[in-house]
């Protein structure tokens, strides 16, 4: 059985090394197909192998000299950082000695280092950031959230197509539904983008395309995978963490109002966390960046190790399945022009 | 003392007229300065002005033999049910018979009404929709939330300057915050319509402009006024209300799950339901369609008598405070052109 290999950028997240070492032992531990490289502090990261047990023979080390922080400017960071943790990870899937890079850093980074280290696939015109977005009966794939914006019909498109193929191969929804996101069901709704989007969405053959839904329906599961322009996305998507993050915040300090409602709170307390923990990133395993020559994956710069676990699950599934294989083919004979 | 009057569209709501009748009883008793017109069906609207013991020499019946439906494509509908009930409220603003509109019915023809039938007051190039949105500290006007798509980065600039005028004069908050909604804080980034806006908004001498803001922290309160795209606007506010109304649904059935939960709720319900209760839209008196020569505020469809009274005293608060007059006053000299 040939090896997956994963490599993984163990600085720009906040939690540091750590609970990127416990949620790889953890992957490896549940798939004997996947080895990981990764790339940061030799010295920091040495004594986590060994306080974890991390097998060596399965794990590599890359020291890196420099981190892209947060504060760094993504494109002019990739092009200077060259030995940077994310620039080294990038590197080595452009050079074919991984399948996939995992980084919890700077997001415009791994969205440019995406593009110009690893680089589109063949036929594919923009490579959308498509998180999973939890909803009261599973979660929606949405596309584009990504700091690439202003797109183009075409482009939307082709998220359509990205994102059914990923729904169906990595979440394993049979013939997913696709909604592009609007202000309006009805046909005549819309801004110019999305008004010229739909007609040709409604041609696509390959794709299961419902029309235009409303945001308002979106965590009632409305569709499987979610289409929108950048912008929207990535409002969208913070709109989403800052609300949820709120309403959390809200109950736990209603919870805490006077010693009645404390009671309350011990009553409920296991069910609650329960429930609220399935709309939590953790389980996610991160959000893919589409359409590139391997798979590049966004976790939250506070990623714990469930969430680095699971994104390496979602690269194995992501190499096992093809989906890079099945994305360029879908865009055989797409024209190739500058992004 | 001079009277205000409003009208008040009582069809197209979900809730009939009755919820409309017992919020104008609550609002008259509050305000002796307020009159009111209502226009819909007589036979339904007599009996409950009897039943409510609303003062007869307060409330005019107008009636109407046509409805505007949310099924009803907004401009056509404005244009050929001359008799519905909305274009008759609207109408009594046009002949300076009423100050304010409030309707509860289809969106779409109440926005594409109140620039048809009222029209923009002198200068104004776009009439926003410009809802409150509730949020951990009080409440922040997102504006435009309309189906008015497309805007350029002037109109955005005017949203800035309508919103800060309405929150310094209705929600009484002093030099009011401006954020523009944006995929990050700096500068350089945005989509094309940001990035024009944002340098025009900081050469505006009379808003407290704090530049770009992300959707993550508008539940902190990040900014008063929050300008955006309709597009954007439109998505986000209904994005909000599903998110939210999950959020309480997921609680609910939680507190639902067994007996020990049952009695955790019964000891926090009251307070878990007061605190829920900030951030529901029956005190937030509808959203304003702003820059119009008269006043159209847009009530939820579901809308209760709260709704509708407190809808009332925000009309009120608006003639009072001449916020009219000030948007002309601030767009003085801005060239006229057609939409």
């Amino acid at each position: 059985m040939s090896k997956i290999t994963i490599a993984i950028d163990t600085l720009g997240g906040d939690n540091g090394a750590e609970p990127m070492i416990i949620g790889i032992k953890d992957a490896l531990n549940i798939h004997n197909d996947v080895n990981v490289i990764v790339t940061g502090k030799e010295e920091e990261l040495n004594p986590l192998v060994d306080r974890y047990n991390v097998p060596k023979d399965r794990i590599q080390i890359i020291h890196a000299n420099e981190v892209i922080t947060c504060h760094d400017a993504p494109v002019d960071a990739i092009r200077r950082k060259k030995d940077s943790s994310l620039v080294l990870a990038l590197n080595l899937v452009k050079e074919c000695k991984a399948d996939a890079v995992i980084s919890a850093g700077n997001s415009g980074a791994i969205l440019a280092g995406g593009q110009f280290i690893v680089g589109r696939a063949k036929g594919v015109k923009r490579t959308p950031l498509a998180p999973l977005l939890p909803h009261s009966k599973g979660s929606s794939l949405l596309i584009d959230c990504g700091a690439n914006v202003d797109a183009k019909p075409e482009n939307l498109v082709q998220f359509a197509k990205m994102g059914s193929i990923y729904m169906e191969n990595i979440v394993g929804v049979k013939n997913p539904t696709v909604g592009i996101i609007n202000i309006g069901v009805e046909d005549e709704k819309g801004n110019a983008l999305v008004k010229e989007t739909i007609p040709m969405l409604r041609e696509c053959k390959d794709i299961n395309f419902i029309g235009s839904v409303e945001s308002r329906e979106i965590p009632n599961g409305v569709a499987d995978v979610l289409v929108c322009e950048a912008f929207t996305g990535n409002v969208m998507l913070k709109f989403y963490e800052g609300v949820g993050s709120m309403f959390k915040n809200e109950i736990k300090g209603t919870l805490m109002t006077n010693i009645k409602t404390k009671i309350g709170a011990l009553l409920i307390k296991k069910e609650l966390n329960a429930n609220l923990q399935r709309f939590s990133a953790n389980d996610k395993g991160g959000a893919p960046l589409l359409g590139l020559k391997g798979l590049v994956v966004k976790i939250h710069g506070n990623s714990k190790d469930t969430e680095v676990s699971s994104a390496i699950t979602q690269c194995r599934n992501f190499v096992i399945n093809d989906v890079s294989g099945k994305i360029v083919d879908a865009f055989e004979g797409v024209k190739e022009d500058v992004q």
